[in-house]
């Protein structure tokens, strides 16, 4: 998607470590007009799909996949890291670990807002060594319901989460892959468009 | 709001112990339509107030705060709780304390995100005792920015968080105030409308 990797190349920051920063507009800051252009392109993709529920991860995807539902039309649910004394007794569980803040936490969905009827797109701002996903996937599968597919802001593609997920048969758009970056030049490289389908 | 105080009479679940359960619609599974109302009602109070920057705190804030700016059109910040590596250096912190997690968190929003011009509506789905909304004040003065004032989705009128914003001469609007709520019969009351304005 091109309005967001000339985002990504005017705003975001390559840092040492295979490290982008975008929270001048993605996970910090969060431009609600580039949202709902990233919304409505996640619509256009999986437009063919029965989508009736969208699924993120707290903290950094729930902005995206609110702005995202509108053009879904249907209700956001957020997973939850670690247990809260406010949830009920019956939920789903997964573990997540996390390479930003080097950790492991567990992730939970209340029962009552998945089940076996439910056709969900999962959504998050990164996908990178995919354990996120793989949580959220993990989570759905659980409740037996269907994963309609998974939606990235975005990709490392020189990391191995994306081809990791694809070829579990699930289909994941992501609106900007990179192939590679520079924390020495600041330069970012793209995959071309024709190769960013699942 | 009507729309909002009749979808908790629905859809609440008074517990022991003050809880109110608003977590089919609100906080784990969130029901955007609504949120867009509750954006619309924030964007008709607040109509005045030359906001430029939304701010809510993570988790359950943040899915509302987006949705009102898209009736504010302007960006959303949203603190964070403890300190990630991936967060530069410099950044304003204090300290909240969360009853429903029995423990006080660091948070911190980077300096790049709030300046001395910035002209701030705090957001966030909940205010019982304030520390939340507190919190997020003491970032915001810390930068020399202005407090324009604070939504909030349903606040527990019987703690003494709003009257301690209030009595700051912050104004607070509260979507739905509630004086009293029964985790037996599970009735809740609504202050009434003329006294819900700051």
């Amino acid at each position: 998607m091109k309005l967001l990797e000339d985002r990504i190349r005017k705003d975001g920051v390559v840092k040492e470590g295979n490290i982008l920063k975008v929270d001048s507009f993605l996970n910090h800051q969060m431009d609600v007009d580039l949202f709902n252009a990233m919304g409505e392109e996640f619509r256009r993709l999986f437009a063919e799909r029965p989508v009736n529920k969208i699924l993120t991860i707290e903290a950094s995807g729930i902005g995206i996949a609110v702005i995202a539902a509108q053009h879904f039309h249907v209700p956001v649910v957020f997973a939850k890291k670690a247990q809260s004394v406010n949830l009920d007794g019956e939920m789903y569980t997964t573990k997540i670990e996390s390479f930003t803040h080097k950790r492991t936490y567990d992730v939970i969905v209340s029962k009552k807002f998945l089940s076996s009827d439910d056709h969900i797109l999962v959504i998050d701002d990164f996908l990178a060594n995919g354990c996120a996903v793989n949580g959220l996937i993990d989570l759905i599968r659980s409740a037996g319901a269907t994963v309609e597919g998974v939606g990235i802001a975005i990709e490392k593609g020189f990391q191995t989460g994306g081809n990791l997920i694809r070829s579990k048969g699930i289909r994941v758009e992501s609106l900007a892959i990179i192939d590679s970056m520079d924390a020495k030049t600041g330069e970012i490289e793209f995959r071309k468009p024709a190769a960013a389908g699942s």
